[in-house]
């Protein structure tokens, strides 16, 4: 049978201007509650979301070869800092919907995650509402929850803090993981792609390490993106840390638990990625259409094609492919493997 | 001749228990100043700083075969988040007093490289008279200059704001490089060693990139240490991005400024490190007795002896390993280059 390639980290970062506009009026109602728009003022239609879908990410799974995209709202735009829990409420309410038509369009193709409505210093636990309906009617397979609602300000308690746990409890329920990641900087310290992503991703994994996180919640997974920010190029900085810690080896203590993205555009750190992190560790992804847009005039190639390095690895057998591009994902988000398994007429387990 | 070993990564972190003391009654000062200790009570005789250094870092240099270290006060105790600038300026006096002291005792294993009085909110030019003195009494050859005094709450401008210019200015003056190191994390949610150190490199490098810094100093030199956070394993979504924000290529661009350390504790953190990074721009460093002070279980060696990577690589020849270990270093710190010269009685160039 023939490897599906999943990519597990797409944003819909294409979405119709009508969605910008919107948005837009929604911020200067903040200010100005007068101008405040009504969700229901956004008028997408299907059409609309098929043209922005076809002629970009569509096109270029097809163009590349992935199979079915893990499709979450554009993850810069999320902006929790900005406004209340109420505004990022409607403001998620509303992308995550556009998720999920995209995935009812496409069925094939897509399959949602859910962005939360978090707000800074408002309880974690307020985004369950957000999160039910998005499992439950929205058929979402996975969430990002953002470890810095602030937009680089850093204001909330680590992951591993009790604050988080609302969350987490509905993970387990649900059986969904969670891909950690943060949303536009508005401190101007961190260039949002470039710095405060990769930040995030190696804060939330010493996060975890100094933790005992996963003690308390065996079954709760994480995705790093990003190819983990830096931790696999630190890897031995990490098992170094970990042992003066007195903590497990990393391979126990946290990689029954943390999985990274393949989010990394060159061939020598995917090369590292590989080599260091075990395979069932590892998701294929590549954040198309993303930070990172262009051709690379070292290889005449897209940035973003991580594909291309994953094939051209040498470290890889067929099996180790096998997993970072289908079987990795179908373990890590169980919602996923059900899903395909009863679109293929296959009694699920 | 023989290659010497220079590891431009070293912080005096076995410095005698007077110091930690004195910095204890010195914190204790800030709220009871009847408490409040004077410089000149912390008394370090010879011999104590003899011991401290023969019995830890020079016993290692020595086991591991390097010759000289550019030698600066605790990275993790600069802490400049405590006390105001009267404070820091007190401390940073007596810490690089210190190290002056270690480099004068062992002059041909230790050269001294100067923190500053920085502190959250102050003007950085008020670190000038500290950086004088250290230069021109103490023959420091560099300076560590860190990006974010507020400890983890980054609240100064980037490093390409004007608001740094004043010690950009006495940097080209007096040719010395600026080592961009961090302190202390004060916020939760980032480990200082594991988190807040390599997203400080990673942010540091992504200001330059996002600036034109280098246009307004073309001989200014920034030494990003910990093998430059996440900058290497993620050099294609650099390179990308630098692209998208219609930058010259980074060789162009930031590589006659900006140099990485090899502070990276595995082999193939290093392979990646030489891999994608002109060997031009890289120093051997090691940052020994740090963060990590351990024995990888893996190799049965210390993580931080770096230079077993460097060794054990085999992508570089001879000339490359003279580069990382001692061209670089003299080509990166002119006032090293000079010591160095006036030391084996050569007239410098």
């Amino acid at each position: 049978m023939l490897t599906m390639i999943i990519d597990c980290h797409g944003h819909y970062t294409t979405a119709p201007l009508a969605l910008d506009a919107w948005r837009n009026q929604q911020i200067a109602g903040i200010k100005d509650p007068s101008v405040m728009p009504r969700a229901a003022d956004l008028k997408i239609s299907d059409d609309e979301l098929r043209e922005s879908i076809e002629t970009n990410q569509l096109a270029l799974m097809r163009k590349r070869g992935s199979d079915l995209t893990i499709f979450s709202p554009r993850a810069s735009f999320m902006a929790h800092h900005i406004g209340d829990f109420q505004i990022s409420s409607t403001w998620a309410a509303i992308c995550n919907e556009l998720c999920y038509r995209v995935s009812e369009l496409f069925p094939d193709h897509f399959i949602p995650a859910a962005m939360l409505p978090q707000s800074p210093g408002v309880d974690p636990a307020t985004c369950i509402p957000e999160l039910v309906k998005c499992v439950e009617q929205y058929g979402n397979v996975g969430i990002n929850l953002n470890p810095d609602p602030s937009g680089g300000h850093w204001t909330s308690p680590p992951l591993s803090d009790r604050y988080w746990y609302p969350i987490y409890e509905k993970m387990v329920e649900y059986d969904i993981p969670a891909m950690i990641h943060v949303s536009t900087s508005c401190n101007a310290c961190f260039h949002t792609t470039g710095a405060h992503y990769l930040n995030a991703d190696t804060t939330a994994f010493m996060q975890c390490l100094t933790s005992d996180l996963f003690t308390d919640f065996p079954s709760l997974k994480f995705v790093i993106p990003h190819g983990g920010g830096a931790v696999p190029y630190h890897w031995g900085r990490f098992r170094g840390l970990a042992q003066e810690l007195k903590k497990p080896l990393l391979k126990d203590h946290l990689l029954n638990n943390v999985f990274f993205d393949t989010c990394v555009y060159h061939q020598p750190g995917i090369d590292l990625l590989t080599k260091v992190i075990p395979v069932d560790n590892i998701l294929f992804a590549s954040e198309m259409i993303g930070a990172v847009r262009g051709i690379d005039p070292e290889t005449g190639e897209y940035f973003d094609d991580t594909k291309r390095y994953i094939e051209a690895s040498n470290q890889l057998d067929e099996e180790a492919r096998y997993k970072i591009y289908e079987g990795n994902a179908r373990r890590v988000y169980p919602r996923l493997d059900r899903a395909l398994r009863a679109k293929a007429g296959l009694t699920h387990a």
